[in-house]
């Protein structure tokens, strides 16, 4: 019976997931799909009280016993540049081996386009974002701290390994999924050294795929053309930072944080542990009010139940959550008057209806 | 008598420097603006054929007596991997200590928003990207190139010196320009070592400007608010590689890189040497067409000759450019139907009446 473990987090991060586990609790009980749920109490309050982030144990437990992780979000004002987070976000990409952390920027409906002239079916495309180097490794240093004179380096790590599986996963995905298109945006015209590496790496994986056009972007191209053009973009492989940055600007074109869910995986081996999470942050500004759109993690936790065997599930999630925006229960970030709650009540009903 | 060496460069370069050339030469004759004109051959054509790219008695006679570079655009698909742009475009912001990349995202029309329900007005920003320092240094290097073992490196640097001085000219930027706000964009989060240090000396240097607010944003998050809503962006200032993306995503808000000036200049001291470039790049497939859009090059001579001086004629431009559209007397990337010429000819007409 696959156990999930699920970690709340920090500000709407318990909010959204509280209805994230009721439609898991939809699926368990009058489903009868095999699930078992295992709440953690790890982010910033256990982080306060004990300084607890992510311990051996635990981490080993879900490495041994479970099957997914479902991650609320992280981040604390009270915590001091939120270390916590760190430690569990990327203890979990990076501590599983999670090297595909992939983010879907697809828009469910027109009016969340914001783009004139654009309508939702322009707005699909799948972004495998690196997601165990690159300058997360957070390999540098501060030298001289304090004074005129202080350096300060982080550095761009890249490995044959590290590129080439993330960019075959792309590849493999296309194939699986007969999309005609693979980009990758790198920035080689001034990184010389490891953006190189990105760019010859995707060619030489490219002719694997006779069958699928590859085709080289710089980043900055990439930003000014998902403006100015996004129908052209299928699949994009990129590196961590690159990843990061190009679908925050997605969740743009989607209609918000509130309609970006992603998932970390080992692209690799499907019967690996895999970490899912909704794109949006903490949002401290939104808590206790209502106001969390929680659409990003119904849909995130439609990821997990495909990676776990059931992809129809995420096709009807993500029918409903369209059907949510067109009817207008949504919450007032996608243009609804309805809260977190409300929200999910309609969901849940439409789900077992 | 100020002195501006000219490189067309290449593709569509010497198309748009040729019109460029045209408004200094109506400066120059028919208002008797002091200027003298020198072209330089310098970019693919002349690396091609024997190699230069740019050579140190260039480099000196342009330190010693020039007073503006003028660049069209560099690259050329002939030369691998562009060294020629790379050894000139660098050589030049380095070489001459430009730190401050001014780049103004600045829409002069309602069209040419791509944004639903925002207009002109709400695109109106000024991005400072440093522009001697960060992943630009190029540092780093591959081991075990080609084997399954390689591993790629680009280090980003910073200096607290430089990191400072380009924070402090955004600051002095809007302190002269009646500005209330400065953002800067980082990713501290991630990038524990070097933006720790943009981090702390934004807000150092941000104690001594009492009057402006000072704002934080990670990178990640900026481009997804510069398309929900860019009015709350008046001065961002930030490192190389994100202002590089920030920009053309800002291009993009602009209607193109048609339509996207800068400068390159050493804020502190604006008696000094500085350049001058539209932002898009040599564009291979418009080459020879009569479709490359001169307003960008129009509105970066404006900016030189704010620089030497003449400030209201970087008004006066600025204004027969958004006259261009709203005329339609533009190309097509802009929604026009003239040719590069035309439009040219229809500008210098209006400059002169
Ligand atoms: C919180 C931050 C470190 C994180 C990242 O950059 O990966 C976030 O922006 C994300 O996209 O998951
Ligand atoms: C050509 C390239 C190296 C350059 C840069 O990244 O600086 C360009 O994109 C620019 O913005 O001027």
């Amino acid at each position: 019976m696959p156990l999930i473990a699920i970690i709340p987090g920090d500000g709407i991060g318990p909010e959204v997931m509280a209805q994230a586990r009721r439609v898991l609790e939809y699926y368990r009980s009058e489903r009868n799909f095999p699930l078992d749920l295992w709440d953690l109490d790890l982010g910033a309050e256990r982080f306060l009280r004990d300084g607890t982030t992510l311990p051996k144990e635990v981490a080993d437990r879900i490495r041994n016993e479970a099957s997914a992780v479902l991650l609320g979000a992280l981040g604390d004002p009270r915590v001091p540049s939120n270390e916590h987070a760190r430690d569990i976000l990327f203890g979990l990409r990076f501590g599983f081996d999670l090297y595909a952390n992939m983010r879907p920027v697809k828009a469910l409906a027109d009016r969340l386009v914001p783009l004139k002239n654009r309508t939702a079916k322009d707005v699909n495309m799948m972004v495998f974002r690196e997601n165990t180097e690159g300058i997360y490794v957070n390999v540098g240093g501060q030298f001289k701290k304090g004074t005129p004179d202080e350096i300060a380096i982080n550095e761009d790590v890249n490995t044959r390994k590290g590129v080439e599986r993330l960019i075959r996963a792309g590849f493999e995905y296309a194939k699986a999924h007969g999309k005609k298109t693979v980009h990758m945006a790198d920035k080689s015209n001034a990184m010389k050294h490891a953006h190189e590496l990105w760019y010859r790496c995707f060619f030489e994986v490219a002719k694997e795929y006779p069958g699928i056009a590859a085709k080289h972007l710089y980043v900055d191209a990439l930003c000014l053309f998902m403006v100015q053009d996004p129908t052209p973009f299928e699949v994009i492989v990129t590196n961590n930072l690159f990843g990061d940055i190009v679908t925050d600007l997605g969740a743009a074109l989607q209609g918000g944080l509130g309609m970006a869910a992603s998932a970390n995986v080992h692209y690799a081996d499907p019967k690996r542990l895999a970490m899912f999470e909704p794109v949006h942050g903490s949002a401290p500004p939104l808590v206790g009010k209502d106001l969390a759109n929680p659409l990003a993690s119904f849909m995130t936790v439609g990821m997990m139940l495909a990676h776990l065997g059931w992809k129809e599930e995420e096709a009807r999630i993500e029918r409903i959550c369209a059907e949510a925006i067109e009817t207008g229960n949504c919450t007032p970030d996608v243009g609804g008057t309805k809260g977190t709650k409300a929200v999910s009540d309609w969901f849940v009903d439409r789900l077992k209806g």
